[in-house]
């Protein structure tokens, strides 16, 4: 599967690009939050968005009341992209010096899932995304809070991926210039839990703290 | 300073919100990539984009050939955002359930910069943020690179920015539920530098490696 279109082909550096469906689902899968744009009477805008997979598609969940909400479930066209930033790439030069990264974009227009329990399901799989683990310890989801919980979803039809992995690729006449050149990777780590305030005595930490990745 | 206008008021949750110059600043001198929004034949597009800050201007710089520069030196409207992901908030339920974060969002519209002299001073600004302390022991910049580059600035007028801090918010009758419940802090760090294969012998690793926030 290729998510290759006119809008997703690749103009500079169509070497660090790829529109393989795999290439995708690893930078999805792989963070919790990704920036939604929407067009706005014509005008941009861009907010910091978490969501799961549910197979094909990429999934939503806000207030019934969020006005970007409302927009997007009338099939406004959107664009998510997600990037992680993996180290800051040195070379001898500013002009030469670069980033790794890697980043996908996914075009398209999402659905409104009105079912209650496909909506149901899908916070589910949204849960398990960003908490993986957890839910079955969790205080039960009540009808209120699916009925009062927007969930949208977005086909992962158009979409392409770019990625900068390796060491500064200076010009040949720069490689001895006297400067140290390489990679300072870069990654987002967990810190030590931080129980709440108010937690009972005698909760311990659950294992699923340690098991999942940043 | 503020930056609140008719575009940058606050939906849901105000009290998460400020429309202050300092906090603004305050995310926006703490990270290195945003994502920037912009539209094309009415659909957005959002792309990760590394940037400096110039005083009162977000300041880009891309190829001369990148067809979203081309468009952004027209004044196509763009919408900036750049959010950082402080922690998972566990709460006793998935409703409840959060993220701590600090994001700021930018409105506006980028101007060109073509004074040779100027693109110049800017192109330092942003290799200063992105990498600090280091130009001064790079090789020096061309005017041909200076050339190939554009380079553009977005006012910093019209903006807001967002957080979340703190514990989870249960719903009181949720507190008692036997679940573990508190804050799993995220940061990004840097790992251990890794010099380019074809690094001459001799050079040591500089101390600005060291001192760098991730």
């Amino acid at each position: 599967m290729t998510g290759q279109t006119d809008r997703t082909r690749f103009g500079r550096k169509p070497d660090r690009g790829s529109h393989e469906r795999a290439d995708f689902d690893a930078v999805v899968d792989a963070a919790r939050i990704g920036h939604l744009g929407f067009v706005v009477d014509g005008e941009p805008r861009v907010l910091p968005m978490a969501y799961g997979r549910d197979g094909d598609f990429i999934v939503f969940h806000g207030s019934t009341g969020a006005r970007p909400f409302r927009l997007l479930a009338e099939g406004a066209p959107c664009c998510f992209t997600v990037t992680h930033l993996d180290g800051l790439v040195l070379a001898r030069s500013a002009f030469d010096s670069s980033m790794n990264y890697r980043s996908a974009v996914l075009l398209g227009q999402c659905e409104r899932i009105d079912d209650e329990a496909e909506k149901w399901r899908v916070l589910d799989v949204i849960t398990d995304h960003l908490l993986p683990g957890r839910r079955p310890s969790l205080r039960p989801m009540q009808r209120k809070e699916v009925a009062a919980t927007m969930v949208l979803r977005l086909p992962i039809v158009e979409f392409s991926v770019k990625s900068r992995t390796g060491g500064p690729g200076d010009e040949p006449e720069d490689i001895h210039f006297p400067v140290w050149a390489g990679v300072l990777p870069m990654q987002t780590t967990f810190g030590a839990p931080v129980p709440a305030d108010d937690l009972d005595a005698g909760i311990a930490e659950p294992d699923y703290l340690r098991t999942w990745r940043a």
